[in-house]
């Protein structure tokens, strides 16, 4: 596949277009060479990107690093320090960068909430929380009720890196229906309260969310941003695999 | 002391007015009743204004309760849901609600910072991490090297609720001169590498934080925001009681 | 009905949403206590909150107290002096508060305008007035011609607080059309004037209004903001009537 | 005197440049030839700049009219209309305009409010009314207190124009201290009851200005728009007088 | 025809509305008094409205001149210096302003782009050259490729006012489909690479044009501001002719 | 000398600090890896900083590549297409890029204003051209007065890349006292005439320069924007010189 096409089709399937205003992140490519050359035959995939993940993408000699994390937030004012070392590493290595943020956060069945929904077994209920207008996570409802102890011990299946689930056990004695934000969602546990959920799932949190959750009477479960955004990237790995590509994902867990 | 006596001593000691344009909280008297003749005889304070600590000021009898964190961020649409619950434990106990946000956090003796600086046997040498125009931390120097083990350890002796300390240890061995910026802080993680300092001491992270730090080789001290974020209030405590006001300070660890 | 019904029913018979952006007034449920068992059983209605007619709706023991103009305009950044007093006033006798401004003023048929056209025996020939995308007024016909001094007449029959309606003449001597912009409604005087009706009947008007009208020949009668804005708080005073809800109409007119 | 020396000479005793960012008016020249030979001669003055004013300074074969209230708020999208008629007026006539708006409400010796303290006996204490930065009001202190009839009464000697004052009596029984808005001042009713004042006299009055008072307890004179803005530009008249040009005061009461 | 007809019938067909948001002119009628008894026998055209071209317009008794370029760009402040003598010489001579930009330069009939293209030959394919959300330009492919050479002959026909055509021949030996913006349209020249087409034509061209178009392997011609706008008010012109008015275009080239 | 010490000095001495909030160039270091040990041996200078000149820069084996127009010019959202040819031009050559934009046209000694003053063998007489708060040109006065025919034909000896000067000579017949403001300067034609001077000499104008010049009576020279703004680069490489650093001036006229 060319590298052209392989944009196309992942800003195509995952709606880039809708999130465009919204989003702080360059969603698409980001770092690249043009030039109708250039094919796709590996492919990186990482939470985030960083110079130690395109270096690593070098070594397995990708074409493409796909993240959910890119360079550009809001545009680069310099090419300096950090970002220098990231930029380089890519154009060194020949390493394309393709970035997916709040797209993959939210997408009905590719998205990091979709997919924390499916792991926990739950079935998708509707879209859910705002964000200037698009929606960034999943609502979802599980077939029986269970306890926030039960809850909290599959999401310790996952692969936090050194890090504990935290869990503050402020809703009912036992969930059925939840809400889920990847990454930092303790700003939606307003939105989750009014919905009539018993818990909301994310993956950090700040210190406000501790009296937020107690006075909306909110369970909240925080397993870590890195363990909660790996499962969109994986998709995008399934989806790319099935198109021929040679790929690998890069487990770097960050501990937070 | 009368109420708008001590609304203005405070105010003026902590120098609200330079952070008025820049702090999305409304500081000095969030909640109070006008009126000349209310004395301030017994005070509360608190790390987070919540219906939680209004009550618990009330059940000390408080005529005031001086917190960090406050109802108002960027102006309250409705007194509803939870801001309902925490207005009314103020207006039906009678408690008025203080609040200093930023100004407390920067203040260069009685702020967060100054203070933990302070708590880590460090002397201080000016202020750190701009926030549009003010300062909201302090630069901070160590009699001698020390290892970032050591470090922890010591921070380690905060009443966290219920949470370790975490360490992004990709500094240098031994560590001399740090940054502080307490509560959330990790977005100075590169002003404190342009700094030259060996490390930053903050409350909490955000996921990219792993990365700035390794890829700026600093090493970053995550003790909780409402661990470190403490200081600044004590500091006041102590102020109210010199001035002759019965006080006490409500212990809350929220473990964030 | 529970108070969440009710503010649900008359947020959508009002079209709140469609006014969301423009209004600087937070429509809907500004004060109020959560909880699913808060029956409305009395409710009083008034063209402006403020303490006293919340005491006034206390003494009534209502449950909720509809206005025209709220509490918050724009976002309280402080709970102090006036607001205070007012917020302490709902909470202390347990009184929602429930908001509805320019939509209000535009509807169709329950409006400020809609039903001040039916007092002078005009009949409705579209909306008129726009604000930012949104009409806050209407467009009338009378059934035949009258003279400015009839209209004034029959304005004066209106209980304005010991105030004179006012008018400037400046228009044809025989008035058949006309629009209508209750409250403060001045800006619309050139609107009116493209849109080729004879008058434009308003509150009050800000005193360039009177070189505006006398240069676009139109005649602008001013009957009072107060005056003119009775009208949607007695059309939803008696819908709630029809709901089966004990109601009370505050009448405290301010002479302006 | 050469139309630039005069343009030059008012702005800078003025002091225009101050208020530059924060008047929608453009203060200055708002409409006149440029070249170097243009002697102002005769100056006519008048509150609103319209063209019936313009018409009436023509007649008086003025070289140039000095008003408080312009053409310009903002930017004129089109030559069209009502400002077609106005700026035809100047041309064919060929009268410049020169304005000042803000600037001559705040001036402490030429200024509206400034000279309206002088005509109830009073002395200036002060400046008043923050808008945006800059001071459009006065604060001033009688010899001795008065009552609210009295002071009334000294206003109703004002030309309104078929309009009465209106008061707002909610203050103390005895006046002494007040502060002054001209024109549309009752946005400053809190700032004056901080600051303190017993009254505050201002010029018209918006609906909500009767609660804001009610519950400050602040009484409020409002002795008409434009009769409280005939000071500064009679002010203005007698400068002009002094550097020797021939002047004329237009009196055009709006009742308003 | 009336000055209300004509203005209402242009500003349909040009479809001003869809251009309102985006464009710093004010279209439509800039200059004009109002009343119905206003006839448009004579109209006058040209590219820039001036002083002198309305003087022209005058001397030809024009009741209205039509212009690309208006008087007004973001509102005018004042009404002095050149725009005084440019209104003046409007209002002096009775001379109404229609005002026609950027929806004059994208019509896809009557349009400066249009009608450059047919002048070299070639087949409208589709609009060009995003502006905000309009497009400004249009894309066209000829019957048979050309060199850059044969292009520039053509273009050197125009009337450009003692200037030469410019080419910056980065692109293809042979030129098949290019993109037009008229006026200065060198901000587009990566839209129009991207669009994978061989050559831009526009009128005026920045500094930094020189390095975008050899780095994007592009052809760019620059055939003089004027002389690409003189298309879209010649296709006006012919239109009035067409309405039975009387009509002139004014030549009046820059030489830029 | 170390790459900080050379991007210190130059900052401080332009004064960049002062135009950080009005130019949208980053100016500073643009593209550069961070590290101590970076030694500036060798530096090229060239008016626009492009991927020839990077490459040109290589070939003459700089450290750094000082340019007047960079590569970031608001933010960068994508390092792709003409961005990513640039910055890996930089990268793989090991060539960092520094940027002075507005800074270098506005220095009174450096500057290009200030240099081309000097050419044209004109005494600076303060600065000129007002944008946004700081100055980019200057204002300064012949020795005795000369004719357009003659500064055109001093103009005309500048390397302009096969580009004659442009002279719109509408102001007086004898010319001393003169503006220059480099690059594209004819947005300061109206600020040139309200200062008095003859004429503005300015690099390249766009199309209603023609008018505002003609309407405004001023001659403006328009030279070349390449050919204007080479001055002050060449300032900097006599400056790097007088440093000790191995310099070379990329000579690249646009031609426009």
């Amino acid at each position: 596949m060319q590298l052209a096409d392989f944009v196309d089709r992942l800003n195509d399937r995952l709606d880039h277009d809708a999130y465009a205003t919204v989003d702080a992140s360059s969603n698409g490519l980001q770092v690249g060479a043009g030039g109708t050359e250039r094919p796709i035959d590996r492919a990186a995939f990482a939470v985030d990107g960083v110079e130690a993940t395109v270096r690593e993408a070098a070594a397995f000699d990708a074409d493409v690093l796909v993240v959910h994390h890119g360079f550009v937030w809001g545009g680069l004012d310099r090419v300096t320090g950090i970002e220098y070392d990231r930029v380089a590493a890519c154009i060194e290595n020949d390493v394309a960068l393709y970035v997916s943020h709040l797209p993959l956060d939210g997408h009905e069945t590719l998205g990091n909430a979709a997919r924390l929904a499916s792991f926990l077994d739950a079935e998708r209920r509707g879209s859910f929380g705002d964000h200037g207008g698009v929606t960034i996570g999943q609502r979802a409802r599980l077939p029986s009720p269970r306890s926030a102890e039960e809850i909290e011990a599959r999401l310790s299946k996952l692969d936090t890196g050194d890090r504990s689930v935290r869990t503050l056990d402020f809703g009912p004695d036992s969930i059925e229906e939840f809400a889920i934000v990847t990454g930092s969602g303790t700003d939606w546990i307003r939105e989750a309260a009014d919905a009539g959920v018993d818990a909301l799932v994310t993956g950090e949190g700040k210190q406000q969310a501790y009296h937020e959750a107690r006075e909306a009477g909110l369970t909240v479960f925080m397993a870590g941003h890195y363990a909660t955004e790996t499962f969109g990237v994986r998709a995008l790995c399934d989806l790319a695999d099935e198109w021929g590509i040679e790929t690998t994902f890069l487990d770097r867990p960050t501990g937070l």
